[in-house]
């Protein structure tokens, strides 16, 4: 999917809502888990409850590998699913992958050939050879780690770095790579007095914002500090929707959680 | 595994090789693909070669990724069959994972518990609340990204913070986190000289080193520097190993790789 197929289906939709697909078996209805592929039923009935109100789905490939194969199983079918049912939906692998050149390479098709996602999210540590492999794809998208919406962050993000935060070397430094268009950024919604900073050293690029919800980020600042022209923004959000219920009635209180946070989105994007 | 079994198993077998099992299936002998599991295939045949010699094997998940459900199928039969017939041999999921909390705790589930893996590598990005969910498992090893092996460690790794460098700070810093004595740390041997700064921040843990052989680091300059009185290394040799032949007699040249440099480590050893 392209950068403008992106932003044609976040104006269509009145939205920039990407809902974190992200299944702990513990918090799912009990009736589901006599079902064959209960994470895939799951996802599924969240997706035909959601479809209309989100433009990205992200499933977090931890959820899925703590399942092992049976996990794999449901995440290939769910991207399937997506793919297949929505083309217009930007999907994202949550992967947090990164490696030396040939083994990012060898990442890179997993995520974007062997699944087929949009975009995978990728970590910024081991620089620029373990990054350039995934941004040689084209129209495939990948979301470095920038500040993330952890406690953690501010254990290495923001120290400084010959006076500038690590996070904000990452994001200059990372402009330099060759097809640096394919990137995109995750920065933590419980940061969003940093968009500022942010924006000045990438004003276009799309960022990947976590952490509205459940980890205590507010929309209101994030789409104040980090909103573009063209939106520039996702806006995840996992916990709050997919588990507003963890009765027979999910699906339907997912719809109405995620419909309550488009329906924020569209009086921002009214009010211009 | 606890950390004395692998210092006992390292002097038993004179060895603290560490074999890793990157399975491109464009390398491997070609009638190995007509078989129904041509990566499982490869890996037992490579394992049942050089057992004697290793004390560590090291899959890189991406090599499995790559391959879809098939690839995590060979994945997880080639830990069980290590864990059934060489239970003393440690073994490292090469995965680079690294989320928030909660996510962490489902990755170190997949690969502690669903798959049995005694150890998974981490990135360090997110820090603290990103990598304790891993050092909480008993007898279990977090191998922490410090300094690696690739051109893209000059990026952020080695930039300063605060006068000091970005991987020191992870080293530091690491050491402070509850059950930091699960920790053991990545750093590439193209960086040997490096190795005499890092053994004053962590003079005792465990190193795992990867870039011997293909990437040009020597074997007798890590040692020299970095070498402590447990041995405290792991060296890792991919490709020089498990491509040392792409023709039939793969398994028996793969033996006879591993065999140059165990012999190589023994002398050093006997050196001690």
């Amino acid at each position: 999917m392209t950068r403008a197929d992106l932003i044609s289906e976040i104006r269509k939709k009145q939205s920039f809502l990407c809902i974190g697909l992200d299944v702990d078996l513990t918090k799912v209805p009990k009736h589901l888990l006599s079902e064959e592929d209960p994470i895939f039923s799951f996802n599924k009935a969240i997706i035909d409850a959601t479809h209309h109100l989100a433009v990205a789905y992200k499933p977090n490939t931890a959820f899925y590998e703590a399942y092992g194969i049976k996990g794999w199983q449901a995440l290939a079918k769910t991207i399937n699913y997506l793919n297949t049912e929505h083309p217009n939906i930007f999907t994202i692998a949550d992967a947090k992958r990164g490696d030396i050149g040939n083994t990012s390479t060898m990442y890179a098709k997993a995520f974007f050939e062997d699944l087929g996602f949009d975009s995978v999210t990728v970590a910024p540590y081991m620089g620029k050879d373990s990054v350039e492999p995934f941004l040689s794809f084209e129209n495939k998208h990948t979301i470095l780690l920038a500040l993330t919406s952890n406690v953690g962050a501010f254990d290495f993000q923001t120290k400084k770095v010959d006076a500038t935060e690590v996070y904000k070397e990452v994001l200059r430094t990372s402009k330099d790579w060759k097809n640096s268009h394919n990137l995109m950024y995750v920065v933590g919604a419980t940061k969003a007095e940093y968009l500022g900073e942010i924006r000045k050293i990438v004003p276009e690029s799309f960022l990947l914002v976590p952490g509205v919800g459940a980890q205590g980020g507010s929309l209101e600042d994030v789409c104040a500090y980090g909103m573009t022209k063209d939106v520039g923004l996702l806006i995840n959000s996992s916990r709050g929707i997919i588990y507003a219920s963890k009765e027979d009635d999910y699906a339907r209180a997912a719809a109405h959680a995620a419909s309550q946070l488009q329906q924020q989105m569209k009086a921002i994007l009214d009010a211009g």
